[in-house]
Parts: structure tokens; C-alpha cells; sequence
């Protein structure tokens, strides 16, 4: 039923709904707390806009949370092309960053053109890292693998031959600038870990 | 570091946010859409937000599409206690009511007070089905199962016995009166289904 135009606009929203369904099988560094299986980007995507929900009252600045957390609905999709690239692995970032590209373009392109281009933009916005909203959200993304692994006895770290020095240069920083008390309430169970392990 | 209040504050909110991995090990009916495995209740979250989120001019009535985000990331955590009833099995309504409210009072419980009492709120609201809001999230919560079964060829329609009247008495009310423009746009799809089944 419904007019030609509002048929082809929602089979072009469900063509979207229905790709997205791929993150449910891209698998990410980080175990599930149970440590059972690799956890999948789509329930990641899931926990951290709930973390981003949980802790907006420790965001550094102002942010506006619903976007925060659209942000974070969005933000892996285009790993449903390139794949989860470990924070703790060694990749090529231009190259990475031109897949990644290709991919948004590829995945937004599938929705109808004025939401398509509304929801790249907050996906550049997140990318770029320079906004509050996009900040915060970053913070969030950095920190819920590592509360992962601290929850499961350094989790997936001694796989990765990862330092307490790495951890601060790679994740540290990133989630203090956006979420400076959670990286401070975390700071001595890491210190903790890495000084027994 | 930080004051001791604030540091209780923090373990409660952390303390929820790992006892909400759980979902992640909660199965549903539906399988994911290359029908390799069942879907787990912490991604199906993630993608009803989504579904929300892309489809959110189709609701009948207005809504505040961030309430609803909100509620579909939550609606589903009482499942971490309780699991998921498919909407095609039988169970003892009152009794399932029953566990989901101990559920909702321990899981909400572990937030700070004033946090979990609103959540809680808004899952009861959700639980209400008569806001204009909640009348919404619970449409995009039914059709995202029928769009999956859809999509794989019937899916799990087939193991439950379900009917096309089945479908229309239990899922297509519910998704029309919150989104009719949906359930329009599909049932040519259900039809054929059925006729060819
Ligand atoms: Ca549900």
C-alpha cells in the first residue's frame, strides 16, 4: 500500500535496517564478562550507548546526550564492510581511514537522501573527535573494553602483550579529555592489575 | 580518587552497566538475518534502537524519539533474570509479570537511587504500552522479529506453527497502532509468505 514515493523511501530504510544486521557478526577484541565468546560490534554498539545513558553526569563538558547516544547507535556501521580494528593492533591508519570512508558512503547511501545525509554527518562529527557530543562519545567507546577487561582479570590484554604504559598513550587520554572522573575512578584497579600480573 | 560519595556513586553505575552484559547471553526465537545463530537480546536492543531511530517519521502519533531510544535500550534487561518469552510460546502471563517486576526492582535497584528510579519509571511506562511513546517502542520492538522472519525465508516461523492469523491477532495490531505505515508496507510480503508456505 501508500503512495510509490513513501514505498520506495521505506524499502530504502529497511535495505539500511536489514544491512545493519551484518554488526551482529563483526566480532570485536573484547570478550563478553562471562569471557565465553568474542563480543559482537552490534551488542557493543548497544552497551556503550547504555554506558553513554548511565554516565553523562561525568562528561567533561556540557554534552547533548541524545546525540551522544545516536552517535554511538551509528558509529561502528561501517564495520560491517572493514571489520573491528583492535586498538591494540597494528594497521595502516590512511588506509583504514579511505575503507572506512568507502564504507560510509556505501552503508548511509542506502537510506533515503536527507536522512542518508544527516546521519554521515554525525558519523563525520563522531570520526573527527573535536565536538563535546563527539568527545564524550569517544570517551565512552575507549573506556567500556576496558572496564571489560578488568571485569574478566585483564581479559583479552595478556593476548595483546598490552603495558599500563600503552593502555594510558592509546586509551587513557582519550577517555580522560571526554570523561575525566571514570578514567580517575579506574585508575588504581588498572595500576592494581598490571602491578600482579 | 574523588569523594567517597562519588566514588559510590560510580561502583553502582559501573555494578549496572556489568550486570548488563548479561543480555548479551540471553537468546530470543529470532535468528540473526544469514540464519547462522538466535539473537541475543543485547543486540536486538541495539537494533530496535536503530529501527527507532530510521523509522521514527511512520509513527501514528507524535513522539519524543529520544524517550523512545531510551526505552528500548532498557526495555529488555529484566530478560537478564527472566529470559525471553516468545511472543508465539505459552507461559502464565501473571506469573511472567511477576518475575519481570522482581527483575526490574533488583536490576534498576543497583543504579543511585534518583537514576534508577527514573529508568524504572520509564520501563514501567514501557511495560504500560499507553503513552504515545511507549505505544511506538513496543510496535518497533513486534516488527523487527516479523522483518527478520522476513527476510530469512520464514525464519522461525515455521518451528513455532505460526499462522497468519496468529501473526495479525499478536504482532499486527500491536505494530499498527503505533506505526501503521509499517505494517502496511509489509503485509503484501506476510501474504506471500503464507500463500506460499
Ligand atoms: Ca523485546
Amino acid at each position: 500500500g501508500g503512495q510509490p514515493d513513501q514505498d520506495t523511501d521505506m524499502s530504502r530504510r529497511l535495505a539500511f535496517l536489514a544491512e545493519a544486521d551484518g554488526l551482529k557478526s563483526v566480532y570485536r577484541a573484547t570478550r563478553i564478562l562471562d569471557a565465553s565468546r568474542r563480543e559482537n560490534s552490534g551488542e557493543h554498539s548497544w552497551h556503550i550507548a547504555l554506558y553513554a545513558l548511565i554516565l553523562a553526569e561525568h562528561a567533561k563538558r556540557p554534552v547533548d546526550l541524545d546525540r551522544v547516544i545516536r552517535m554511538l547507535l551509528i558509529h561502528d556501521l561501517v564495520e560491517i564492510d572493514v571489520g573491528d580494528s583492535p586498538i591494540h593492533g597494528d594497521h595502516d591508519i590512511s588506509e583504514m581511514e579511505a575503507a572506512e570512508q568507502a564504507a560510509a558512503d556505501r552503508i548511509f547511501g542506502l537510506l533515503p537522501d536527507e536522512q542518508g545525509t544527516a546521519l554521515r554527518a554525525l558519523w563525520d562529527e563522531f570520526e573527527a573527535a573535536t565536538s563535546d557530543d563527539a568527545v564524550f562519545a569517544k570517551s565512552i567507546d575507549r573506556v567500556q573494553p576496558v572496564i571489560c577487561n578488568l571485569e574478566t582479570g585483564g581479559g583479552t590484554w595478556p593476548e595483546y602483550n598490552v603495558t599500563a604504559q600503552q593502555l594510558e598513550d592509546r586509551v587513557g587520554w582519550k577517555v580522560a579529555k571526554g570523561a575525566p572522573a571514570i578514567w580517575d575512578h579506574l585508575q588504581s584497579r588498572i595500576r592494581a592489575w598490571f602491578a600482579a600480573a
